[in-house]
């Protein structure tokens, strides 16, 4: 065991403590011979006997009793090196490093195969979630159309509080720090960083094409305002930051970006720090997949199902077999970005005179964008100098098409400030009309 | 292949047409060899070539380039006869027949041991969903203290048919006749017995203990009355026919029936003829499975799984060393019945007279039992002859103890008809206070 954080603590108490029905699901002992720390004498929340300490990753790696490698470090660089090193070594290893695995996966797999090992990540998507599993065994029948959720915890907790509570988005990033939810520095969850590492995973083994981390357009949560959560509430929308991975005929978009679902959607009940991911397969349609996204005991549970599908040795039968791990598939090619056509959430604000609707409706007639609803907010706080803001939610339309409109909105003499756009998730099946 | 109905056509028709991606999965192809048929001159909406056809098991039975035999008869006896005749002569079987596992499984996991063969049933528990995957491998590091859900598509069909349009029961199932979604003869699925087949499955393995059909409290929905759901409604509470599995401490409770749940619930969302399943892992938390509980090529993704799982060797594997199975496990031990505590709904029809709500009160008071809200149910249509309903939430309280209550309110001359109680869920950890 490499690392003793959070996840390592969880999984050293189990096989410590509880190793004998994970024993018997193998039909063989597991013992944890050896974990890895920087320092030793450190207090832990949870006492590791000193005797299977160790500073040296060189002991570990030379012990031929040893062949299991759980890399549970965090980090790129480091854990590349090791997990490339527990490879030539000989050993198998089990990681939760969705980072690791977004950029590097596709030479440590192949690395691990010229090596006759195997690698496993149940931990590194959607923590304790069997969602790894459920792509490459439960649904391996079913070509993959689509997959989408909610992927970072972070994210979902501020916006759930934000919307329950009418908190602000700085209020409820507070919050989320204070509760352990979000880290000092929060800008890999926030930005959507983090999101798109796990949806590269995702998204690779479910399309059976290599995605590229960079093909990902990002959209973080930062800039989301508190009266569109509002608002939109009001037209039975939930605000969340969605992963969307969808099959355009040969070609794969990918986008990390906040979308309002309709209140109806199993996923818009899916609040504070959980993680939920939809998949739509040709034969299966649509199911999905909630549970915590993260935390301890949670990613444990999945890090230690790697550790029994390793120890039974179906984990190599599968690495060696399946042929969907991004070593082994051709580069995705990509969609077009905005091809998709969605309804629309638009908020401009326009100065209190008359036409300003009127100019927006026309742009949006012209662009052959048709409106399901107008909506003027005026607020009792509002002052006559204050623009006031109208909601315009659209029919579906291709995302460009809107952006571009919404572009021209803001040249408008009317419009004050800038226009806000998010696009409204319906159910996917395969995109854009193919 | 046995058997092709709505889902073996599906499986057969993956197998002939698409089965280059699946043999790539396991790195062998495979070959549709036998299909039984009753008659092979029938016409089908997917035609198999009549080379394949077959009337007579032996056949394939004694085929030696066989090694799969998928049971998709259907039925108890006939099934059970095959499933036997298919593992003693060296096939191993891949099954979706609930009904036979509930009732035969132990006999028939014995003698697929015996035979040194191996029965996989992904397909046996709602439809699609990878959850028996899930349960025997992604959640096996978990000691699983609850499973419970919507197994039956039929019964949430109608239900939510009732809410959404204010349908009766009858009128929901008529239409639910016609779309396909329930039965000529509803009654395996109204009754609850096809939801109860299910939960005896997934409670011996989630629970480790061979659970008995026998043992579950099993209670239907065709008693359901709208005036609840819509009272329910009001309250923020969404009816579904729960299956229930709960551990406490060493015994299980075991019981298929209507619940409650409030909307916030993600079992709320679960809408149509889709299935969901809750389960409690002490590693995990809860974590919940969505997707379709039935169809034809929904049911062939589960059972196609289970083709490539053992096809690549790793389903014989698991089946041997797991030792999850109810032919390894001890026999459940249960809880006495009634003993979780629950908040309550409950309806009375009082007279219009007053002290009714009284003696309600006194007699709840007198059990322990603390009131959460009253409301009194008048409606336009009041005669005054008619009983007016008082609807009647409780905190969580022991059912037994409110069940006691609410037969005390029929002894009430204030009282009209038969109470109606109906225990709200809670999401669920481990049972009873222990």
């Amino acid at each position: 065991l490499l690392g003793v954080g959070t996840v390592g603590a969880a999984v050293a108490r189990r096989l410590l403590a509880g190793g004998e029905p994970l024993a018997r699901r193998v039909g063989r002992p597991l013992l944890l011979r050896h974990v890895l720390v920087r320092d030793p004498a450190r207090r832990r929340s949870f006492q590791i006997p000193s005797s299977i300490l160790r500073t040296d990753v060189g002991v570990i790696l030379n012990d031929d009793e040893t062949s299991i490698v759980v890399e549970l470090i965090g980090g790129v660089d480091d854990a590349r090196r090791l997990t490339f090193d527990a490879v030539r070594a000989g050993k198998d290893v089990v990681t939760a490093n969705k980072a690791l695995l977004a950029v590097h996966g596709r030479e440590i797999f192949a690395a691990a195969r010229s090596a006759g090992r195997c690698v496993t990540f149940e931990g590194a998507v959607a923590g304790g979630i069997p969602l790894i599993e459920a792509i490459r065994r439960g649904l391996a029948a079913n070509r993959i159309d689509a997959v989408y959720g909610i992927l970072n915890g972070t994210c979902n907790y501020i916006l759930t509080r934000m919307i329950d509570n009418g908190a602000s988005y700085a209020h409820a990033l507070g919050e989320a720090q204070r509760l352990g939810y979000a880290e000092a520095d929060p800008t890999t969850d926030v930005s959507g960083l983090d999101a798109a590492h796990k949806l590269a995973i995702l998204a690779s083994l479910a399309m059976g094409r290599c995605c590229d981390l960079d093909r990902i357009a990002v959209k973080g949560i930062s800039d989301i305002d508190l009266i569109d959560l509002t608002a939109a509430a009001e037209l039975g929308l939930v605000c969340k930051l969605l992963a969307i991975a969808r099959r355009h005929g040969g070609d794969i978009s990918l986008a990390v970006e906040p979308r309002f679902i309709p209140r109806s959607h199993p996923l818009a009940a899916v609040s504070g720090p959980f993680n939920a991911v939809s998949v739509y397969g040709d034969l299966i349609g649509h199911c999905l997949f909630y549970g915590p996204g993260a935390g301890g005991d949670a990613t444990a549970s999945a890090v230690l199902a790697d550790i029994l599908d390793v120890a039974s040795g179906n984990a190599a039968k599968t690495f060696a077999a399946e042929g969907v791990l991004w070593d082994q598939t051709p580069a995705a090619t990509y969609a077009p970005a905005g091809e998709d056509a969605s309804p629309h959430y638009i908020r401009v604000g326009l100065v209190d005179r008359p036409g300003g609707i009127a100019q927006i409706a026309t742009i949006l007639g012209n662009a052959g964008i048709s409106i399901a609803s107008i909506i003027q907010h005026e607020s009792p706080y509002q002052q006559a100098s204050d623009p006031v803001p109208v909601v315009v939610t659209t029919h579906p339309a291709r995302q460009r098409d809107v952006r571009a409109a919404v572009t021209r909105f803001g040249e408008l003499k009317e419009v004050l400030g800038a226009p806000v756009c998010i696009p409204v998730l319906e159910k996917l099946g395969p995109g854009g009309g193919k």
